[in-house]
């Protein structure tokens, strides 16, 4: 498969400018997304009831289920801004949609990094015109915007899916930002998706809920969620074929390309998790709900004690087994079974004899894959964390507001 | 005031022995406390899952109320043993019981140390001898109890206060350990008091339940709940006065005391948390219940971002907003507002322009508060934290199984 980048699915241009938000000199933190005509969208946001200034915004714009362009800066969240914060969110869109030739509602605002200070508007109104003046459809355009919406990354994520969606042929591709839930003093997971699939918004907005509920809300870096989180998908129904509807055939291909490409994108979020040096995947299953699944992952995923021994490599059976013990799910220690890689290390509410080279040659590798059998029913849930280090540490303490 | 230990209540003996549980030669690691008469008795055991034999066993002992003897050992917490394990807590109180005169279902078994291994009841055996042979009333008696339960402990943790019930003086005393909700494979938090109040089992369980809730029940080090976590009161009656009936005035004269001796406690275990270098106080007011001021405090209690920052000596009010914005409490940005030891930093949705100076004045301290009001309520809650250090990672991830 060829590298597939946002700009890969017809219908859309793009551009990233620096602007001097960030005060690095040079270093992109404008980036404008625009679609030919207007586009089919859908959009998540945070479910912190701290939201950022683009987030309340957001919820709003995106009601109608239409964008044509999405403008984001780096550098500075516009969260904690108060009244003055909406305000520049408002000019942003504005800014944009004059630029671009839209109408204000249909542009989708995005913001990340520190939090508290004011956008700097000048140098935003500098940025949305040059990012303007520069749209294009080159894959250097589409680098150039997942460069420009980074914070802490250490490098732009972007990916991309093709597949059969009845008979027509569809690309789905995204660009995504994100090291920690809130990275130091800077926030949010922020990611951004193009398609050419023939689809309305509100089959849109299904497909992007479930794949986001098995991809974007299954990870954790530290268990914060941050104030500006969104994921947005823009369709510009360039690849023809019918209308993919809710419910259908074609809507469940959809959505599996669309959680394909959510996970992957997930997934390199994990990996820069900030001091990561491994990913862990959590697979819970044998429980008897969705929910205490959910709840059993994400207590192995957020536990210190487990992330510090995978870092160290340890196989400690009894961190796991105890943070499920702590997390609501039903559970009954007696039928609970867990495996750390292939090797099963507790069962019958015991520990087995396992091979514990096998076991640490396992937590070595770059994904740690912990698993854990309820058997009380048939529900599961798969959640991905990353280990815990020094370094997550000296990142988190060492910085200074 | 003179140093309370557990045996200044009179009518109690004690006895700290090694027995060859623990590796370290020499190291205490079987306790023993012994009431001179059926002492009334209350208990509160861990809400993991995921319970430890003694915890089992435990919670059906403590169900009459009484109890004469406690036999507590360090190095093996007895948690993830199946059946041979619930067999061996039973044998640990018959032999208790028959060392000092006691029925096994007078004796409260507690354990504390690495899981998933089968306790080396020889060991066992001898040392419950040893120690039922030097139960005795000084003060160095109390001292080797408190040191024969602890595990990881940079050292005993032992508390006692005194105070007019009614018409008598009451002493409350106890000893604990723990410095990780579970240390590295070691287990558990472990409180043992001892009173001389005349008070009937009920009004003591419930006067222990309300002390716990806002001391032991308000610390944090890492999130992680314990398998074997155990609170447990002794009392002896031995002070006269009129029996402290539930409900009454003198009941919550003495809880208040309890409390005071519980947080006394609580606190010293989160100042010998993992790697911790400051005590951080967590208090919420102004919620609408105190459910909401609760997930509110620990959510920021428990973010490994706020708890780094507090590290690093970084006034970030950010992410202690955001910890509230995602905790489930019902909260208002604007109506919160957030004080760094005194210093509001943060009213209206936005930063205040407060004195840096003086909060990172403020982070330096051995002793950080961290106050949110919701402005929703008058429910209020308080817990304790403390901050997160590369020590923490390297005392969790270097240790092995």
């Amino acid at each position: 498969m060829t590298q597939l980048d946002i700009l890969s699915p017809a219908g859309f241009r793009a551009a990233g400018v620096s602007c001097g938000i960030k005060t690095k000199a040079g270093a992109k933190d404008l980036a404008l997304l625009v679609a030919d005509e207007p586009a089919a969208a859908a959009a998540l946001f945070t479910t912190n009831k701290v939201a950022a200034a683009p987030v309340v915004l957001g919820r709003e714009t995106i009601k109608r289920g239409r964008l044509r362009a999405v403008v984001v800066n780096s550098g500075n969240a516009n969260a904690c801004t108060g009244r003055q914060g909406l305000s520049d969110a408002q000019q942003m869109a504005c800014l944009a949609a004059e630029a671009v030739g839209a109408r204000p509602d249909d542009v989708l605002v995005g913001s990340t990094g520190v939090i508290g200070h004011a956008l700097p508007m000048v140098k935003v109104r500098a940025g949305v015109a040059a990012a303007a003046a520069q749209l294009n459809r080159a894959p250097q355009a589409a680098r150039d915007f997942a460069e420009a919406i980074m914070t802490t990354d250490r490098g732009p994520k972007t990916a991309g899916v093709q597949g059969r969606v009845g008979r027509a042929t569809v690309i789905i591709a995204g660009a995504c930002k994100g090291a920690g839930m809130i990275a130091p003093n800077m926030a949010t997971m922020l990611a951004y998706l193009t398609t050419d699939a023939n689809i309305a918004p509100a089959a849109l907005r299904s497909a992007l809920k479930a794949a986001a509920d098995v991809s974007f809300n299954a990870i954790t870096v530290d268990g914060h969620t941050s104030t500006n989180d969104t994921v947005a998908i823009l369709a510009s129904r360039a690849s023809g074929g019918r209308e993919i509807a809710a419910r259908s055939k074609e809507h469940k291909v959809f959505t599996s390309l669309l959680t394909r490409l959510c996970l992957d994108l997930a997934l390199m979020i994990v990996r820069d998790g900030e001091g990561a040096t491994r990913l862990i995947e959590i697979r819970v299953e044998g429980a008897a709900s969705v929910r205490d699944a959910q709840r059993a992952a994400r207590a192995v995923a957020n536990s210190p004690l487990v992330k510090c021994a995978v870092h160290g490599g340890d196989p400690n059976w009894g961190r796991v087994v105890s943070a499920v013990g702590f997390s609501g799910a039903r559970m009954d220690e007696k039928k609970l079974r867990h495996w750390i890689g292939d090797e099963l290390v507790f069962a019958r509410g015991m520990p087995t004899r396992f091979d514990r080279a096998k076991c640490e040659e396992h937590l070595r590798g770059s994904r740690v894959l912990l698993r854990i059998s309820l058997g009380l029913g048939r529900a599961a849930y798969t959640c991905y964390g990353c280990d815990l280090s020094k370094e997550y540490v000296a990142i988190n303490a060492d910085y200074h507001t």
